[in-house]
Order: C-alpha cells, then sequence, then structure tokens
C-alpha cells in the first residue's frame, strides 16, 4: 500500500575504534547507515560494536514510535583505504595527538575525492589546526559528540557557519537523530567541554581541600541542578530565577553577589599524582559495587527515559526526536512494502523496557496495553492515517477493548504484534491482536479492540475517508479468509459505537 | 481496617515569601506539614503559594504511587511572633543581607525555645557569619534548596556534620521527600552554587567574546551534558568515561589535555552593563515568546518526567522518592480508616498528566489501562498486601480486563476510581472499577478485572493468605447487597484462572 521509496543514505566510513568510535558506528549502523570501519589496534572491533549498537537499538526503540529502519551494514575493514574510499562521511576518532592526525588526513587526501567530508571527534583541536597542510582544507571539520554517542542528541560542529561542508555534515548527522550546534567561530574545547571543565576544576578543589568527596560533589548535581539541566541551560534556568520580570531582573539583583565567590579559587589545581589517588579512592567507594558495563546500563536507562519525557513534552532534546522521527518515516515505511497479506500483520515490534516491570518481577498489566495501542496506531498509519490525514481530516477512537493476559513478560523481551481485520464498516474498525514473545513467537497476549472514525472538528463519529475503506476493502480480500481467533467476544457486535459526544 | 496512627509532624514557620519561601511553602504544606507564613512585604502571599501549592501537588501525584497525605493548613502570620512561637523548625528567606538576618536571628532567639531549629536558605553566607552574636550559635544552620523547592530533591545542610540541629533537620526534611547533602565543611557558596558559578562564569566569557549566544550555551548543555546531569555527576559519568579501567585510567590518560584549557580564561569577566544588555538581549531572543508562568510549567512536568524515570530505575534522585514513599506510607493509609463500605471504594485518584494525551488531544487508551492498574493496586494495598505479603506469602496476577471507553478524558482533570468487590474465592479476586472525572463525578469509563493469587516462589495459582481473605469477607458483607454493573461479560465466569506456567 504504501510505495514511498527513500533516497540511499551516504556511505560513512569511521577511523578509530574506541569508546567514541564505536559509539559512532552504532548511532550509524542503527539508522540505517551502511558503515566501513578501521582501526589499526588488535581488538575484536565487530564484537564491540555489535554491543553498543544493541544497546543502542534498545533505547532508540523506545523513544522512536516508529518501527526503526533496517539496521546497516558493519564492514571492518583492513586498511585505511578500503574503508574511506568512495565514502561520502569520513568520521575521524583516533588519539588526540596533531601529528598523526595531520599525517592520516593527507593519506585520506591521497585516496578519497575532494568532494568526501572528513571529521573529526577532537575536542582539544580547532579546525584551523586540523587543517595546516590539507589540500582542502574546508572539507575538514570538526563533529564533536558526547558520551553514548549514539543516545545523546548534541553534536558540536565547527569550521565555518557557512560552510558547505559543515551544512552537509548536518544534514547526514540529523539522520541519525542528532542535533547540530553549528559554532560561529572557532575556540579551544569548543563550547560544552568549556564549561564541563570549568565545574571539574572547581570539583578538583572541593577535593583537594577536603570540603567534599567525589560523591557529594555528583550528589550535588544530580540530586539538585542536573534534573534542570536536563532540560534548560543555565541562562533559561535563571531567567526563571529572576520571576516575571526575567533575565534582566535576575542580572542586576544578583549580579553582585554572584561575582564575589568569582574572586576564589579561580586558580588552576594541579592534578598531581596525590590528587588522581584521592579521586580514584573515592570514586572506587561512590561506585566500585558496579561494573561500568551496569553502570553503563544504568546511565542509558535513565537517558532514554529522559527523552521520552522531553519528547513527550515536544521540549528541549525531545525536539531533536521529533525531527529524527519525521526522517525516519519514509524509511521505516518501506518495510511494510512487501508484506503478506495472507497472515496476520507483524506491524509492530517493541523490546519490553525495565522501566515496564513490577513489583511482581513482570511486564505490569498496562504496558501490555501501551504495546496494543501502540500496534492500533502502526495499523492506522499502515492503512493511511497519517500526519496530514489527522490534521484534516478524522481519527479513529478507542470504545471498547478486551485482554487475555497469557504467560508472563519478562525485561528486555522482544515483542512482536500481529494485527488481524475482524471486521469494518465506514464508521468502525475492529481488529484484533496477538503479542508474541520473540524468538519462540509464543502469544503472550491478544487484545480485541474496537475503534470508531470521527470528524477531526466536531469530535463526533464520521464515515472514514475513501482512501482508508479502499486499503481496508483490499486487505479484507485476505483477511476475511483467515479463520477468526477462538476467543472473540460475542459482546462486540453490540456496542453502540458513537458515545462520545 | 487500617488502624495505623502516625505520629505528629513538626510545626513549620517561614520568614519570608519570594520565590524561595514560597516553594518552601509549597513542599512543606503538599507533604502534609502545617505552615506558619510571615513576609513583611504586602504581597498576596496566600495567592502565591496556593499556585505553587498547585503546581507542587500536581508533580507529586504523577512521582508519588500513594495517595498524597491531607495537605497542611497554611497560616499567614501578621508578625514575626505568630509564626515562630512553638514552632519546631523555622525557614528563613529573607534577602542576602548579613545585619538583617543577624537582627531577625535575635529577634527569634528572644521569642522560641533554644531546642527550634533556625535554618537559613542563604547561598551566599557561611553558617560562621550566620551565628556572629547569637545565644545558642548552634541552632543556626543553613538549608539550601534549589528552585523549583517544591520539585528539586536537593538540600544542601550546613553546620556541622555531628550537629545535632543538622541531624533533626534531616530528618524533618527527608519527610517532605529532600534529600539532605551534609556538608563536612563550610565553604562560601556551599558545594552546588560553586559549580554553578564556575559555569556560570565560563558562560559570561563565551558570550562577551561572541564565541556563543545564550541560545547556543543552553543547547550546548540540554541537549548534551545536562541529560547525564540528571542522573550521574561529573565522577561518575567520567569513571564510565575511562572505560573498564575506570577514573584511574581516565585521570591519567586525559589530565595532561584537560590540563591545557585551564590555563585559559581563569580570570573574572566584569558583569558590567554592556554585558548584562547583551545577555538581557540574547536572553529575550531565544525564550521570549514564552511567559514566565509557561516555561515554569513545562519545567515541572519534564523534571517529574525525570524523576518518574529515576524512580523506575531505583536510581539517583529516584531513590529520594522511594525513601519518601516509606515515610509516606503509614500518613496516607489513614485516610482510608472512616470509608464508607456501603458504597464503591474511592481508594484510587490522580491527576490526567499533560504527558498522557495522544495526538487526538485526549487521554490515550492504554493510560486508562494505567489508571485502573493502580486503582487495582491500591485495592490490593487496601485488602493487605504489603511489602511483606509480597515478600513473603503471594501476589495477584491479573488474567482478564474487560474496558469500556466513555467519554474523552482532557489533559489536567482531576479522576478518582471507585472500587467495587464482585466475586472472590480463594485463589481468585473479581474487581469493577468505575473512573469517574471531578468535580461532576462523570464516569467516564469502566474496567472489569479478573486477578489470580500465585506463590511467590512457584508463580503459580496458590490460595491467598487467611488476613486476606478475613479482609475480603467483611467487605463483601456490604458490597454483595450492592446493585450489579450493567455491562458486566458474562464471559468472565469461564475464566480457566492458573494459565502462568
Amino acid at each position: 500500500m504504501l510505495e514511498k521509496q527513500s533516497e540511499p543514505l551516504p556511505k560513512i566510513a569511521l577511523i578509530g575504534a574506541g569508546v567514541i568510535g564505536t559509539g559512532w558506528a552504532a548511532r550509524f549502523l542503527s539508522t540505517g547507515f551502511d558503515v566501513y570501519l578501521f582501526d589499526n589496534a588488535p581488538n575484536d572491533n565487530r564484537k564491540m560494536v555489535d554491543k553498543a549498537t544493541q544497546s543502542a537499538r534498545q533505547s532508540m526503540q523506545k523513544i522512536i514510535s516508529l518501527p526503526l529502519p533496517k539496521m546497516g551494514q558493519l564492514h571492518i575493514c583492513k586498511n585505511l583505504k578500503e574503508a574511506v574510499q568512495n565514502s561520502d562521511y569520513i568520521q575521524e576518532n583516533i588519539p588526540e595527538r596533531l601529528n598523526i592526525k595531520h599525517q592520516l588526513y593527507e593519506e585520506i587526501e591521497n585516496i578519497t575525492s575532494r568532494h568526501t567530508i572528513i571529521a573529526s571527534s577532537t575536542s582539544g583541536f580547532t579546525p584551523s589546526q586540523l587543517r595546516e597542510n590539507a589540500k582542502n582544507p574546508e572539507r575538514i571539520i570538526v563533529a564533536h559528540p558526547f558520551v553514548p554517542v549514539y543516545l545523546i542528541p548534541l553534536v558540536e560542529l565547527v569550521g565555518g557557519a557557512e560552510n558547505p561542508f559543515i551544512l552537509s555534515a548536518k544534514k547526514i548527522l540529523n539522520k541519525t537523530g542528532m542535533h547540530a550546534l553549528i559554532l560561529k567561530k572557532e575556540i579551544d574545547a569548543h563550547i560544552a567541554d568549556r564549561l564541563l571543565e570549568s565545574v571539574w576544576r572547581e570539583a578538583l578543589w572541593l577535593i583537594k581541600d577536603d570540603i567534599a568527596t567525589t560523591s557529594d560533589i555528583d550528589q550535588a548535581i544530580c540530586f539538585g541542578f542536573g534534573l534542570r539541566w536536563a532540560q534548560m541551560g543555565c541562562f533559561e534556568t535563571y531567567r526563571l530565577g529572576g520571576g516575571k520580570a526575567g533575565m534582566a531582573h535576575f542580572l542586576e539583583q544578583f549580579a553582585p553577589t554572584l561575582t564575589w565567590p568569582w574572586t576564589h579559587l579561580t586558580d588552576v589545581p594541579k592534578l598531581d599524582h596525590h590528587l588522581i589517588e584521592k579521586i580514584k579512592t573515592q570514586s572506587d567507594q561512590q561506585s566500585g559495587h558496579m561494573s561500568i558495563e551496569s553502570l553503563e546500563t544504568m546511565r542509558d536507562q535513565n537517558v532514554t527515559g529522559f527523552l521520552q519525557t522531553l519528547k513527550a513534552n515536544r521540549w528541549g532534546a525531545g525536539l531533536a526526536i521529533l525531527e529524527w522521527e519525521k526522517t525516519l518515516r519514509d524509511q521505516t515505511f518501506n518495510i511494510t512494502q512487501n508484506m503478506d497479506l495472507m497472515k496476520p500483520l507483524p506491524l509492530y515490534q517493541t523490546t519490553v523496557s525495565p522501566e515496564w516491570i513490577d513489583y511482581n518481577g513482570h511486564m505490569t498489566e498496562y504496558q501490555y496495553g501501551h504495546v496494543f495501542s501502540d500496534a492500533t496506531d502502526a495499523f492506522l498509519k499502515w492503512i493511511g492515517m497519517d500526519q496530514h490525514y489527522l490534521q484534516q481530516k478524522g481519527s479513529f477512537y478507542t470504545v471498547e477493548n478486551h485482554v487475555f493476559l497469557l504467560k508472563e513478560i519478562m525485561a528486555n523481551t522482544e515483542l512482536s504484534v500481529e494485527t488481524m481485520l475482524i471486521g469494518y464498516d465506514e464508521k468502525r474498525l475492529h481488529l484484533y491482536h496477538t503479542l508474541k514473545a520473540l524468538p519462540q513467537q509464543q502469544p503472550c497476549a491478544t487484545f480485541e479492540t474496537m475503534l470508531i472514525h470521527v470528524d477531526v472538528e466536531s469530535r463526533k463519529t464520521h464515515p472514514m475517508h475513501q482512501d482508508i475503506i479502499n486499503n481496508l476493502n483490499h486487505l479484507w480480500q485476505y483477511h476475511k479468509t483467515l479463520p477468526k481467533p477462538e476467543n472473540l467476544n460475542p459482546g462486540f457486535k453490540k456496542i453502540n459505537a458513537g458515545k462520545f459526544k
């Protein structure tokens, strides 16, 4: 039914597979890009990338309401040439030493066309430094991401606000769900790391002077202002601090007080062996009971939940997710093109998030409803209820559901919902979903649902638009021949649709 | 059935009703404390406090799974004496001028017993400064909160880690859901504000030098590291940056690079008229299209969502919420003591969060399920399924639900669920919920649910414990006489309980 074809995605080369390079690989692969990876160290790069990609997909599936695009293909390359030749975008993630970066860029310039973007993940160097001796300096830019690269939307693009290579990079990175902040001028450490390092400097003094431990400082952040900064930066936050009079009031009232502590401790503390040891010991006391891996999992779960909240509120980083969903829409709808209509339709897949687990240790009952509700939405999209339809024509309201819970479902289970058309008329739609746990395809629950079609203006029942009826007619040719589910509720036929007034 | 009586809460006095004082009032009142407020300015303090308290209750209702305790009473006092006499805890929120604070403390010391805690919200002064000339210096402490005071858990307590007044203050503030960070030593600006001011200083330079606008800086925070800091501070975050080798590896590897930009720009920028004007203009461009009020609402919605996530993940600020819930449990269960058993039981109330609204502009279908599921939990708690029972004895699993959606429900609607016992045997429980929208009590949906009782170990059906059966027997004497709902589903009797294996 949906025949739209999307453009092929640019070919991505990644040089260097540390924490940053692996994170980039996970983001690109998860969003459908093919990745050509080269690293000259003898690690098992495929294994590391697979692990990061799994984390990325799990998180993205919770944030994006559409089925994710088909994963990109990972090619582990034996040499630089194999990775970068014919690539459209190269992301460099090698150690922070200027001479080896220069050497790498020279090799790349000899292999690639001058249109290929060379983006560095560096936090330490400016584009001017990276471009020394380059043949085509403009195409060397900074694209500075934040760990975990596959989840934090921010990427700082440095190298000229009007530079066409920056604008092309922005387009590509937007397709991976990133939010590009284009710097007007280059500066050491770009913007975010300058702010981070100012905190770091202050924190080191507090530890050195035995005012606070690493745990005290982290509590001050994540029980306090960190909760604010996940959704408004320091200026917007202080704007609220000023009350109705806003920013000017705040600055005028508090400026003298604020200036005063600034005159202390602006020196740079020396990060010597003694201080390193102290921080290491305190950090071990604070977090040593958890492995790095379990801390990473917890971090990803938390950040995923924040992004879900921001998306629901259409705010901050949630706006980047919504933009991303728009660009994904075309891609993901392709997966339904060659669907077998002689079966219930597997239109919705998801993974059981650990947040969905209740005190019984299994998926809580209303999350079954959530999954089925998303599956209904996937079906409605599939029969043609897109944003345009919703704004101009009509929508469906649910009037009755009947659910059988058959099996417990545990955290991180992969789920698939298969949807069967039971009946419809011009105003009503009767669906039957079966929820299966992968990989064994065990049925875990069934869900029978009756929807009515309403007009967007009057909010009263109203016939569906002909396009949707045509799509239902087409599907019905197939689904009317399928055997009816055993536990259909006879009461459903008596539903008095149109109770909404 | 539940007869536990809780201790009376300490009496709270608040001096000063600006943004901070109003926030304190909202937190104390919402968590059941009576508040005696005095401010010498002629504002409508009751109106301001009512508004903040409404925001506080809305957010808390979304974070806490129990019904909130009965609101405390607000007394607007005509003079200092009326506010502080017989109080247990005084929170001072007057302007940051040391001489008027000293004067206030002297007056308070003349009126109150020497056991009353005097806590200051100051960010600018240390306890040593506040205590100059005091008769009982130890009882003057700093309790420094963060805006919005009714939602951000952090409070910094300064004035001696062993000081009994600090320990008493911690106990009281924990009952309001706060997380107390007790400072080992006093220092100008405490801990969190030192970190905040270091960022502020760096941000001012970036604006002064035209590297970035206020919007650029805020994006760098809330699309980037702000998302991390809502759940892990800088040390735990960098611990992950070091990979499996952890903190020591990170410090050793990155220390030299990090040191380098610190040598720049540690001077203090002058916040002169020109810079204030520049920030004001940029901030207006960034956020001027929204009122302060709507920004505050958005902030509260976002932070509430973050706290929900952290609570579900049992992490960071979520741990403070879980602790708080424990202390609330006794208080809230009192509300059910004098319930009329001759009616369906109104055991669960909530407010429709704006996040629950879907593309149709009304509460999305699965949130009906969520509300009903919480109502079932409230009923199970009421008949005696507490944490002890869950850990030692058994639990209930849902096997079938049948829902009728009767009316649309819009954002911020207050909801009440009334629960009727339809039937039960030693292994089964059959309930019928009616969801009503306040204040008109319109039925919006009905929900019939069948649960089976399972053993915690085997996860198989198992008879309920006698205590629960006794409670059900007691309720049944009343509910068996009620007329049965019209839309009960005859299919429910045929349920084959025990499908879980």
